[in-house]
């Protein structure tokens, strides 16, 4: 059992790490314990948890975030009639030169939320403050490219399946008696350390726009502090925002983040390709990534690459 | 010995994997291959070949590209002050949320370059071509997101530590013999699909933009022929393009780019952070890596993980 | 009565002022007819007839062109927390600096189109075409840079006004017995180099995106060759594309814009602020404007100030 | 003689406008005062005073502002090879839709600084200040939306061709003397309610990035004081941001700036085009412009368009 705090207390928590400390329970990753998992893993097969980016994909616009875009900088043809490049007119013919841009919201594609996403009060994780830590273009603590390589036991609830469902209803929110239910059905439990992946199904309706994002089911504050009381060091889904949408509380629109980055340490990971593991009833894997390290980020794109356990 | 054609024709090939193949040499990955790696590895200690995005850090601006940015899309004061978000003016003040965004040119920070990234006359790898298969936003061939789990085995070269250099003279072109002589010293030799990352030393200024950017020593035409024909699957470098620069050709500024994506369908790895294994003298790795899957782009950030060999 | 060519023909023309001339009708402004029309302008009072920039406004986002979005590159507070300045400390405390960054698609706000944003079968006014005239980031020919200081008689026809609704109803198309109606109500007639404002009352639901952008009443085909055979220099209207939507022809979604600027040489001017001028029944004016000089663009933020005629 | 408060005083001033004013002197623009100089102004000529948008011109990028960029979204090619349309594919090919974004920070180009640009300790002008008053993207005071049509009486002063040089000396400051000198010079006095142009010949070395932006000439702070208590509404430069650079004040990096918005609400233009006006010798000239009106900003596009006084 973990020995964190974990019932709700609406401020923000120093770390039990010490007053340095950015990363909360990403701590409990040590090379014994990546050893330990990757002594478990069958690697015959190899799994991409992963979504893709692309023009039009769902993400968190109605805030006034940016959509996903995606430009040419450099076209073949172009840099013909071009003067970008200093190259000969004979290069530019012969060389077929494209280059392209992106710009997007940080949570955008399956990604890990970092402690500075979500505060109480105009402060985040361990007492880290708006007054003294964030900068003109980005927070100066907290970031994902102060996280380690993630090697971890990952575990599938798939919660819609052990319900019969293809998708939770919308708005539903998953709490302890439905975690408990989908740990029995599926035979296992948690364990410190794991990262604990929670299907609802929503990814049966990407990538629409309007049906995967807005209303979604998710994990409810009880079922957050349930599985950080198990000793979960990251939780994901399948959905937008891990949590139930919207929120059932009147002045915390984000109650399970909250919770997670500022009281416990835990970061989410959103938008997990979760389909072909549920499709295979494969609950336990090796889980590994590295998080995109955009120094002082409040989210970051991550491809987890999991390895079935033996 | 590898039975790809490998001496520069400076035409576009077909591909040995036929007409729909997009993806190259990295058709090489198979369950079998990435066990047998996994195999291999000493899971006790584990490396990221990752630098970080930061503002100013140094990226391809020349030709016009823009530099890597990011910024706050909400901050929890500014929220308070806004009505971006439907919240109670009790749930502004309560929650203190921060989002931010980034921009960047695709080939910015450590990432994999794609095929259609370069080609010759209006054609990429495969006989794709820009009148049928670009998009006004990005190519519909060729792009990162049908990368496969990247499992193989990479074998550093440390050419400037074979020379007992910290870093490889500025313009310094890598051709066979370097590759011999660090292969020799090393006491390895490369297979077929493998990932060779050769280390000019050149991250040794980073992140000098000035220093990193210019002129760099880097493989040359020779070295690339020699090792795709070695049987490479991708190439890395530690240095911004891998290859020397300037170009030793009048109009070909970017030979060795050319034939890699063109000619051989070999990916190329640029900014690799080769400085932890060089020092530690470990040059065989299993290397684990799954590119941002951005739909046709022409590069990707990828944060490889490595495991020393046993 | 104006000599160009106006029934519609489906291709490009060659411009009447010669293979060099990329600005069409905007040929006729010259230092008389701009000193003819300020000659004729009430100086006591002026109008704007621009709408304002701001996170959410009503904009082309259909076919994946970004919104509007403007953000912090500098905060006082970050300032004194961040290293981007160089600057002392104290210098960062007592100097509050505060910058920002602003992205758009160019047809967003009050803006003129140029005739590089549609042409017909690969090429544009006066035979440009896009093997040639097409950069990697811009047109190399028909940008705003190149159009001179607009000073010319506007023409309000209050299409609506003239109906006596307060707005047209949605998909109306307005055709040429609309505007002959219009124009005798108003007691006045087109004359050759006038930019013709026509006003269908949409701004009434501004800035309500779905109210404002979809299914715009607008001027049809029959509608533009008719005042184009008048003389119109350039034709401006209060909706979000000034003609008809959706297009009426099952193979071209633009055909205004396509005639206007492929066959007749006539730049667009979309969503004028046209409310202040026909709540004081103002139907003639001196138009004053200057594009922003955005090279090579297909669009550019223009903001008009008019003078009524005395 | 204008009664403002000159002598500087290094903290923000209330308006003498009232506690709601955002927009400092341009309250002295009237209808009256704008007819006057409509009725000075010689119509047979005007002049742009603006430079053009291009890909690599100078811009401020030493804090980590993003230069200026414009990128295609759509292209006539790209669409008929891509989906991004909802037309027929006749639809697409007939008809070549181009289409295009930018991204800049706001002080690139000639543009006009707002108050909020700079502060002295977390306020700016009329005491507004950055804990209520700055949102997440933008600050809700002062911006440029607010800014009237601006027609004034402008003048010139060649600075530069006074002391019968092309450009001041690097580092140059324009002081009380210089600006006598060239007023007796040119034979003209500053009248309450200008927009005065200082040219120090900068633009003679425009568009070569490192020679215009670094150690500019410019307005020191006694000769911006000295302006500001002749009555000058507006103050513009034909350099990168008016005053003299480096600043020679060691903790305050722009004190002509802070001076003008804060302590005596003048805005800056900057980058203005005076070479046609001081080849001609034209000094004083109706002054017509309305900036982009984007809301909050700190600084905005003005294109402005002059007249040669009778």
């Amino acid at each position: 059992m973990c020995e964190f705090v974990h019932p709700r207390q609406l401020k923000v928590s120093k770390s039990p790490w010490g007053p340095e400390d950015e990363i909360g329970r990403l701590n409990l990753i040590t090379p014994e314990s990546r050893a330990k998992v990757m002594a478990s893993i069958d690697t015959s097969k190899t799994y991409d948890l992963s979504v893709k980016y692309f023009m039009g994909m769902p993400s968190w616009v109605a805030a006034g975030d940016p959509p996903f875009q995606i430009w040419m900088t450099h076209t073949p043809k172009g840099n013909t009639n071009d003067d970008l490049m200093s190259a000969t007119q004979e290069g530019k013919e012969l060389i077929s030169y494209s280059g392209d841009a992106i710009s997007m919201y940080t949570h955008c594609g399956t990604h890990i939320d970092t402690f500075n996403h979500f505060g109480y009060r105009g402060k985040i994780w361990n007492e880290f403050n708006e007054e003294q830590h964030l900068g003109s273009r980005h927070w100066n603590k907290c970031g994902p490219e102060l996280y380690p390589i993630i090697v971890a036991r990952g575990v599938l609830l798939d919660v819609a399946g052990a319900k019969g469902v293809d998708m939770l209803p919308d708005c539903y929110g998953i709490g302890k008696d439905d975690l408990q239910e989908t740990m029995e059905k599926q035979g296992l439990s948690i364990q410190e350390g794991d990262v604990v992946m929670i299907r609802t199904g929503r990814m049966t309706v990407w990538p629409n726009r309007e049906k995967f994002s807005n209303n979604s089911p998710g994990l409810n504050i009880e079922g957050a502090e349930y599985l950080a009381g198990l000793g979960a060091m990251i939780l994901g889904g399948d959905n937008i925002a891990l949590e139930q949408a919207p929120s059932p509380e009147k002045d915390n629109y984000f109650p399970v983040h909250t919770y997670l980055f500022s009281e416990v340490g835990i970061p989410i990971i959103e938008m997990l390709w979760l389909e072909d593991l549920a499709k295979e009833k494969i609950y336990e894997v090796g889980f590994i990534g590295k998080a995109m390290p955009i120094v002082g980020a409040t989210g970051a794109p991550l491809q987890p690459i999991v390895f079935p356990f033996k």
